[in-house]
C-alpha cells in the first residue's frame, strides 16, 4: 500500500498578482481596468429575474456568443465562451495540444502557458525572445506541435506584425496556433481578418481588460467552426455549464456598446503615452508597449526594491523574479490619479537612492 | 506532415439533458429545483456593485467558503468552491485519480465520471449494482486507484448507508473516496461526520439542487485540509479566478437562509411521496428514490415510448439509451401542479395503449 498523495497529480501553480484587501492602496498589478464596465452592464443587472436561477443556463451561452459573433462580423459557430480566456486556453491546450511533439511558446510571456503544459503533461520548448525582448517570427517556422503567444506580448507589451502572424499560421498548417490578444483592443493589429484563410487559428479575448469585467469572468475564443466544435466537445466532456445565467446576459450587453468601449480605451492609451513619457523623465528604460501596462527598468535602482518600496506605500504593481526580466516592473495603468500617486512615489524613491 | 485533427484529444463528450428553449412546457428532466432561491439571494443581487465589476474577484472565494464552512460546523481550510459540482469533481478527477491503477465507480451511475476518466486519460473498471440496482459495498473492498459514487446515487436514487461509506473509506485509506452528495438534502444521511476520521475522503455539494441555484453555477468539496490544497493547487493551474464576484456574493447570501431552504425540501419531499403513489397506482415500478427525482418502470409500456409521447405533450423527462436501465425514465420532482399534469398525461397514454 503506497501513501495518499502517492495519487495526486504533481504540478506547480500559477501564482496570481496579490489581491489586497485594503481599500486604501493603489492597485496596478493585474492589469485591470481602472474605470468600470458600460451602464449597460448595471441597467442588464437590474434586470436579471433571480426567480429564474433554479434553472441551468444556456450550456451555449448563445445570447453571449451572438452578441460577440455579430460584434465581430462571424457567425455565432466561430465563437467559444469561458469563464475568462484562462478557462478558453485551458481548454485549447487540452483540445489541441495532443500530437506528442513539443508546443512552442516565448520564454518570456504569460506564465500560465508554462502551468497548462505541465498539467496537462504536454512537452514544451520555450523560444527565446531577442535582445530587445521581441518575438522572433523566423524560430516559429519548423515541426511543432501547436503554438501559442499573446499578440501583444506580456509582460512586455511588444506587438507582433500581422505579416509575422500570417507567416507562422501559413508554416504550421498542421498544428493548432493560439494568437492570445487579451490586450489587442489597447494597441498592435488584430489577427481576425486571417481566421477565414487559415483553419488552424484561434483567436482569443477576455472581458477582463479592455471591458472591465474581470469580476464576472468571461473570455472567448473565435476560430473556424471546425476547431470551435472540438473546443466545445472537450467543454463538455468537462462541465457542461460554465457560464452563469448572469454572465451570459452581462457579457451580452457590454457587448453593446461600442461608444463607451472606444472612450475608455482612448482615456488608458493617452493615460499610458504620458505616464510613459514621465517614467522615461524619470530615467527608466521603457518597453514599446501597446498594452494597459508599462513594463520598465531604471539602471539605479532594482525592480525589486522599486517594487518593495512601492508596496510599503500602498501602491502594487507586479515584479516577476525571473531570468532576463528580473529587473523590469509591470505597471498597470490606471487612472490619471493613480499615475500621479505612482510618478510621485517613485521621484522620491529615487531621490532616497541619491 | 499529419492534419490538423491528428492534433484533437479524442473524447465522447457528456450528454446532458435537454434545454427546451419554450417556455409552454413542464421540464422534469435535468433535476432543477421547480423553486426560486431564497429571498435572500434577490437582496443580495440588488446589492451588487457593478462599477466594482472591473476587478478580479477573490480567488480563494473566501466570503462563499467562509459561509459554507460555517454552515457545515468545519472551517474554510476544509471547503473547495467551484463552478457546480461538475467543476469540482472534474478538478478531484485530475488532482487525485493519478495512481495508473483504475478507479471504480458503478455501472449506472452519473455519466459524467466515465467522461471525465476518458478526457484524464484514468483508467476505470464500472462495478455492476446488483439486481435491485444498489451499490455493493463489498465490491469496493479490493485493489484501485479511487472511488467515486453518488449518495444517493442517480439515477435510481437509492441511498447507502453510513456504515457501508465507512467501511469503504476505511478499507481504502491508500486512496481518495469521493462521495458526490448532489442530492443529499433530499434524503439519506450525509457522510459529513466521517470527515474528521478519513482524511482520504471528499463530499461534494451542489447549489443547484437543493439550493435552487443551478443558473449561478456553484458547487463545493468538503475534505481534509490537505485534500483542499492539493485541489486548490490544482484549480490554480487551471484557471484561478473560478468564482465570479456575483456568484460569490449570492451563494454566500444562500448559505443563510435555512429556514426556506428547509421548507423549499420539505414541499419537494412531500410531492416526491405523493407522486411515486399515484405512479404506483398506475402500474409504474419505483426505485426507492430519496432524491428530487423517481426513477420510473411500467410493465405494459416501454421507457422509450413514455419519454416520446410525454415530450409530444411538451412534458420533459429524462430516458438512457443504456443497458439495464433501457426501460426506465427518471422524473424530476417539480411542482403539485407540474406532477399533476405529468400524471394526468401519463394516464391518457396508458390509456390509448389499451
Amino acid at each position: 500500500m503506497g501513501s495518499l498523495s502517492d495519487n495526486f497529480r504533481s504540478i506547480k501553480p500559477y501564482v496570481p498578482g496579490e489581491q489586497p484587501r485594503d481599500t486604501e492602496r493603489i492597485k496596478l498589478n493585474t492589469n485591470e481596468n481602472p474605470y468600470p464596465p458600460t451602464p449597460m452592464t448595471a441597467r442588464e443587472l437590474g434586470r436579471l429575474d433571480p426567480s429564474a436561477f433554479n434553472l441551468y443556463p444556456d450550456p451555449e451561452a448563445s445570447e453571449l456568443t451572438e452578441a460577440i459573433a455579430a460584434y465581430h462580423g462571424l457567425q455565432p459557430e466561430n465563437v467559444f465562451a469561458g469563464v475568462g480566456s484562462d478557462d478558453v486556453l485551458a481548454n485549447c491546450f487540452m483540445a489541441f495540444f495532443n500530437s506528442g511533439r513539443p508546443i512552442l511558446f516565448p520564454d518570456i510571456t504569460y506564465a500560465f502557458y508554462e502551468v497548462w503544459a505541465d498539467l496537462f503533461k504536454i512537452k514544451y520548448e520555450k523560444v527565446p525572445l531577442d535582445g530587445e525582448l521581441r518575438i522572433v517570427k523566423d524560430d516559429y517556422l519548423r515541426e511543432n506541435g501547436g503554438i501559442i503567444f499573446p499578440n501583444p506580448n506580456a509582460p512586455t507589451g511588444i506587438c507582433m506584425g500581422l505579416d509575422d502572424i500570417r507567416a507562422i499560421a501559413e508554416y504550421n498548417s498542421d498544428v493548432v496556433v493560439i494568437v492570445d490578444e487579451a490586450y489587442i483592443d489597447f494597441g498592435g493589429e488584430t489577427a481576425l481578418e486571417l481566421l477565414k484563410e487559415y483553419g488552424n487559428l484561434i483567436i482569443t479575448r477576455t472581458f477582463s481588460k479592455s471591458r472591465s469585467m474581470a469580476g464576472m469572468r468571461i473570455g472567448y475564443a473565435l476560430a473556424g467552426e471546425e476547431l470551435i466544435l472540438q473546443l466545445k466537445k472537450i467543454k463538455n466532456s468537462y462541465n457542461s455549464y460554465t457560464m452563469s445565467s448572469a454572465a451570459i446576459k452581462l457579457g451580452a450587453a457590454a457587448m453593446a456598446d461600442e461608444e463607451y468601449f472606444r472612450s475608455t480605451i482612448e482615456k488608458i492609451k493617452r493615460t499610458r503615452e504620458s505616464a510613459a513619457q514621465r517614467l522615461r523623465e524619470l530615467g527608466f528604460h521603457l518597453t514599446n508597449s501597446e498594452s494597459n501596462f508599462l513594463f520598465a527598468s531604471h539602471k539605479k535602482i532594482s525592480a525589486k526594491k522599486i517594487f518593495e518600496e512601492l508596496k510599503k506605500r500602498r501602491i502594487y504593481v507586479r515584479y516577476f523574479d525571473k531570468p532576463r526580466i528580473d529587473n523590469y516592473i509591470r505597471i498597470t495603468v490606471g487612472t490619471d490619479a493613480e499615475m500621479d500617486a505612482l510618478i510621485d512615489a517613485l521621484t522620491r524613491i529615487l531621490e532616497d537612492e541619491k
